[in-house]
This record gives C-alpha cells, structure tokens and sequence, in this order.
C-alpha cells in the first residue's frame, strides 16, 4: 500500500471539500489506501476555509506545483475550457502525474488529446464529477453497462435549469423572477448563461457522446435551445396537458439505410408525460437515462452540483488511481475517439408543442389551421385563452406526430401571418 | 493482453446468454481483452440452445470443470445456496479460479466465507448480477460512492412481485388469478414462494447492507412480509388515497444514545406516495435508492431479471478481471464484514394503513376508534364500505405516525374484538 500525494488547484466549493475529506479521511479506505494531501493551489492562500491549509504546500501558479517532483496525482478544479485550467491539465499529464478534473467545457473541447496524453503516459485520467455531480455515471456507462451497446442517452444535466423550471411552477412565479431568487440563494450564477442557455448540459452530453459511443461532436454543431423563453403560463399549460417542461440533453446513435453511423444531438426543452420517470426529477437533481442493448433502460437521479457530491466523484476517482485502476478514460483506446463527429438533424416524427401569442381578432385560428393543413400537420388540441385588456390571445397547439423539418417550414409561413406577435414557442415531446 | 478462459455452469436463460455473448464478442472489449468460452456445465449436453455448444468441453460434473486446469473464470449459474453451487464456488476459489456468480441465496449465506477465500489466493470475486439484475449497482455502492457513508438503502428488489403489485392495478384483477397469469407469462416460478413470500428480496437486502455497511444480518434474524396477503381493493382503497403499495427491501444503519451500531432491516409491502420516486417504478423493474453522505440520495431503477440483463451484468464482472480489477468483493477487507449481525427492530414512527374485515354492526367502530384511543394511536382517516349481501364491511383507516410496537399491541387488542373476521392487513407507509 504505497502513499498517493494529491496537489489540489482551486479551492472554491468542490476543492475546499474534496481537501476536507482527503484531511479528515473517509469511509472503508483508511487502511486500504493511504492519501496525503500535500499542495494545493488557489488565488487566495489566506481566504478563511473550513480547512487548515497553512501546513500545506501551497502554490500560487498551480502549473508549478504540476511540474512538483513529490507529487502523483494533480486535481483540476480551476475551470474553463483555457487558459490556466487548460495548461494545468496538459502540464500534469505531460510530467506523468495522474489527472483528475471536474471540467466539462475542457473534456468536452480537449477531451480527447488529453486522453491520448494520458496512454502515452500509462496515467489514469478521469473527470467522473463533469457530469451530473454525485451520481457515477462515467462508471456505469464506462464499466457497469461495458458489454452493452448503448443507443440513447437523455438528461436532465443542468440543476439550475432544472431548479428553475420546477420553481417557477412551485411558487407560481415567471422566468425572470425565479432566476433572481435563485441568484440570491446562490443556485444560479450573476452570468447565468451557460446554465439557462444549455451550454453547461451541451458540454455534458458531448461527454456522454464520447463515453457511450466513442464520437465527441462539436459544440458549435449541436443543436441548442435554452429555457429564456418558456413562461409560467407555458408551465401551467402544460401541466394541464399532463406534461412538465424540462431542460434535456439528448444524444442519439442509429445507422442510415447504407450502415453508416449517424449521431442525433441536442439541447432543448421537452414536453415529458407525467408518467415518465424524467418528469419527475425536479429541482436541482440531474439524472440520465441509457438505452442498453442488453440491460435494457437503466435510469439514474441524484444531486447534480454542490460541494459534497461533486467531491464525491473526484473521490471516487481518486480511489479509482490507488487501487490501480487501468481503465481508458473513455472507455476505449483514445484512437477509437472520433472528434468533431457531425451531428444529423432529428428524422424521428413527435408530437409538438407550440405557443403563439396572437391579436385577438377573427380569422386567426383558421389562417393557422389552414397552414398545418398544408403542411398535412394533424393537430390534436387547441387552448385559446383571451385577454380583453389588450386585445391579445395565447394559442396553445398540440400536434399529432409530425417531422421536425416540416414543422418547421410550416412555422416560417405562420410567422408571416397578419397578427402573429412574437415569435411562436415550439417545444417537442417527448415520447 | 492476455486470454481469459472461462467456464460456465448452468447454461439456463442466464448463462445461455453470457455463453452467446462470450461467442458473438461484445463491445468495445475486442481489440482490449480477450475471452474464450472453453467448457460449459448443464443439465443436458444436447438440449436446443440458441449457441452450438458442440466444440466446447462438456463437463456432467461442474466440480471437475472448476478443477480443470486450463480454466481461469467460473462462472456459476446454477443457483440454490447449498449442494452443487456452493461446492462449486468454494471449489472453484480453492482451485484459484477467479469466481462470478450470480447466486444470491449462496452470497447471502456464505459471502463472506468465500470472500475470504478470494482474498487468501488473491482472487477476484463478484456476483454483480445477485441484486438486481442488470443494474450495476454493487459497483455503484463499491465504487462509485465509496467515498460516502451509506446510512440507508431501499430498493424493489423482486421484479416478479412487483409485476404482480402493478398488474393487479392495471388489469384490474386479484392477486391469485394475477399470479396465475404470470406463472403461464414465465414471469412467476410454478413454485413462486421465494419471490412473494419476500425472500428473494431479503437475500438482495441481506448482499447490499454488507456492501454498504460490511454487516451481514442473518435471513432468519430479518423482518420479512410478502405480498399474499394484498387485495385488490387495497390497491385500489391505496390509490385513492394517494399511495401506491410496493414490496420494499429496506435497510438503514444508524448509532443508538451510547454510540452502538444498530441495524435495522425489513423485506415488507409499503405505501409509497405517489409523488416519491419509488412509486413510479412498475411492472419487472427493479430500483435501488441509498442514502449516501455526501452524493445525497442516488436512485437507479433498471431491469431486475431475465436472460441479458442478468448477462450484462455477469459480463462486466468478467471485465472488471480481465482489466485487473483488485477490489475486495464487498468493498473491504472480509475480516472487516460482520456476520451475523443483529437487527434491531424499527424505533422510527410511520403512518399505518389498515384494512379490516369486519361485521356490518353498530358499534365496531366505535370500538375500533376507542382501542386506537386507549394506545394514543390518532387516526387520520376512515374508509367504510359496507356489502349488503353478507353484512360484512371493510374498514381502511390510516394512522397519524405512531410506533410499530405500539401499533402491534392496538392489533393484539383489535384481533379479540367481537366481529373482526379475519386477521387485519397492517402496511407503513414509506415516508
């Protein structure tokens, strides 16, 4: 049983934890594993934390403390998909110490080329806490569903999105003021971007891509749609339709007629049934479920973010390097990798969702059903609710199963009709 | 990369698939590990089976296949926790074969013995497919949140029972012609005591608290109901009132006034609010929830049984040897897992759900509601439906929260009351 010395860079929530624990020591491995934490890096050294670090090496450039002789395993917990987190990771791998990061838009961009770094150095690299916090699922994707062949994997990655949805329907309040609320609590940044905007859960579902299937598409190529415009009165619709709004990256792989491979990929919020077990993760809680060739549907929820579950997965990487572990971090030769893999529109039909607000006058509705008739779209419910105040009226639309594509066409003629106010809200479902 | 040869005894749905799966190669794996299937062990040599096993050594006797000496891996699919399939595996570990199993009855009685005989040759050990089919979720306790203290666990474990729970729902029909039905299905044993009594579940609780707490209660020292006793009408009276029933396993460890660990285990039919996760779990899924210190609550739900689920399961176990796992089959040292372990009975306070068949007559009520009176048990709320025909009634009553004990000595009580006809159905409710 030889010592693991551990150089933690960046201190903010999940480091402060993940050095707590490596301080105190934690359950079953004591005297199976022995782990010293002996460096750490972070901007503050003085900043006032629940652990005592001034026994510790501390380093104000964690590239340093990279290229540290006594040190075997370098915690990234900086962030970022450049700039120093970015150097820390390559630096670590290319002084042959064993890498763990919690850093999806690195993975997502980088993930690769590191993973190739780490075989030509025979170091275990892994990133278990860039997806969905606590829950394992780079494991059981990587090692528990390893036989399988996986098809499909839907998420809900983002527990801020995900929080602000559930709230809005909670406390009955719109968009814009649930996100203040959830600032305030610390649930969402002051940028709140990357979370509203599906960024966050594009980076995660790029990483899921590459552990299930071994593609890895490109950001700029998945298709992305946050959660800005969707109101407490969509909610409330689709609430009475029996559905809940949530934010899901989805990631799909099927052959085409000739046997070729095509990858389906996105970001988007979705109409789920109540009855499906996605709809009921509410609040800041992830989960993923994986279509297995074999084991069939496996779904997994737990706490997305926060400290302690995210401390929990590079912990358990850590444990992962002490006990030898030789795993490929994707789950296969890094060669087997296929970076920047095109992503191909959606070709399955669904039922749509669609929201329109319209001048409440005459006419209207038959303008717009004769437009879904050309498009030999069936709709299957109507909602008119009426606002006499400003003469205005919110149509709400279900369709029956219809392509994406024609929707969308059809979508461009009704943009064009006389009385449309803004811009129709369109949300597939998921079935 | 060297070339694991394996051995299968037991070539049922289960070790049929892992057979074809060995033969056909699988994912990933080819170009990193390599498998042979060199001898299998089964009833009959020339049944139909959907491999040609004809080129493969045939052993009538497993304990000589686990002797042979150009096998690395027994694989034992033949199941029972005595006879053949025990001195198989200890067979096997004594002839330093690596050993999968996926036999929970043995693991739950032996376990720890042939952990510790693992451990002495310096074997890998694992029966990932003992507890809930295709679900990894040993190595989700074992690896994935090692890190954390598990202070609970509750799982439906037992998918025929639960197909029998939802069925009867759905179909609208009794347990009996619903068991029926599920015997013709191949979903029941013609002999299906082991999955309704609840000990099939049992074994499962009894293998996941030594996964998470190293502490092995016995299978005569645990609290165990099946489901025999369920009507439709309590499903339905249930539903009404908000709750679906689900047989749980349930294990929660927690520290009494002086600092001493006390288990407390239980395989019983619960309430479960609809608007709780578990509750949502139908048909032959099994789900796993555990309470972890710093992951939070983590729930998978998947596929309990059947041929490939169960194969993917006892697959992963194969790779984790081939890729040199060296974890302990429990997670820790054997000499670390206590057998025998004494449970404690429940000390927590549920709401009870109550059925009672009674005489239609004046006063039964009242003397019902003056026994809950006299134990402090308050009550809240009351069903009655009375059939005209035989005069006889059915009472439902649910209970504020009250203790099991207590609740227990009111039952004593209520049984010798003068027109109570048949034993009362007493379930908690999951909170």
């Amino acid at each position: 049983m030889s010592l693991l010395k551990i150089g933690i860079a960046g201190l903010g929530n999940v480091g402060e934890e993940v050095a707590y624990q490596l301080i105190k020591g934690f359950r079953v491995q004591k005297n199976l594993f022995k782990f010293e934490l002996v460096a750490v890096s972070a901007k503050s050294k003085n900043k006032k934390r629940k652990i005592d670090v001034s026994g510790i090496r501390f380093f104000d450039d964690p590239l340093k403390m990279a290229c540290s002789q006594d040190i075997d395993v370098i915690v990234e917990l900086i962030g970022g998909d450049e700039g120093v987190a970015k150097k820390l990771c390559f630096t670590a791998l290319e002084n042959k110490k064993y890498l763990i990061t919690a850093n999806k838009a690195l993975i997502a961009k980088y993930g690769k080329q590191l993973a190739e770094l780490a075989e030509k150095n025979n170091l275990f690299f892994s990133f278990e806490a860039s997806v969905a916090g606590g829950i394992p699922i780079l494991k059981l994707i990587r090692e528990g569903l390893i036989v399988n062949d996986i098809t499909e994997l839907t998420g809900i990655l983002n527990g801020t999105a995900n929080y602000i949805l559930s709230e809005m329907e909670v406390a009955d309040k719109g968009f814009e003021e649930v996100l203040a609320d959830a600032q305030k609590k610390g649930y969402a940044e002051v940028d709140p971007s990357f979370d509203i905007d599906g960024i966050d859960a594009a980076h995660k579902t790029i990483i899921l891509s590459a552990l299930a299937y071994g593609k890895m598409p490109n950001l700029e190529d998945l298709s992305i749609q946050g959660i800005r415009e969707i109101t407490l009165n969509d909610i409330k619709y689709c609430n009475d339709l029996g559905y809940k709004i949530k934010l899901l990256g989805n990631s799909l792989i099927s052959k085409d007629l000739n046997g070729k491979e095509e990858l389906f990929c996105s970001v988007k919020p979705w109409l789920i049934a109540k009855n499906f077990g996605l709809s009921n993760v509410s609040g800041v809680i992830n989960a993923v479920q994986i279509e297995s060739s074999l084991a069939g549907p496996v779904m997994i929820t737990g706490a997305g973010a926060g400290g302690e579950p995210t401390a929990s997965a590079v912990l358990a990487d850590i444990v992962d390097i002490a006990n030898g572990t030789k795993l490929f971090s994707f789950g296969r030769n890094s060669y087997d990798i296929k970076e920047n893999f095109k992503t191909t529109p959606y070709r399955e039909k669904y039922k749509f969702y669609l929201r329109l607000n319209v001048v409440d006058k005459s006419g209207i509705l038959a303008d717009l059903t004769s437009i879904f008739k050309d498009y030999n779209i069936s709709i299957e419910s109507v909602i008119q609710k009426s606002n006499q105040e400003d003469k205005t009226a919110e149509l709400v639309i279900i369709t029956h199963k219809a392509s994406n594509s024609v929707l969308e066409d059809a979508l461009t003629s009704i943009i064009k009709l006389d009385g449309i106010i803004t811009k129709p809200v369109c949300l597939s479902i998921y079935s």
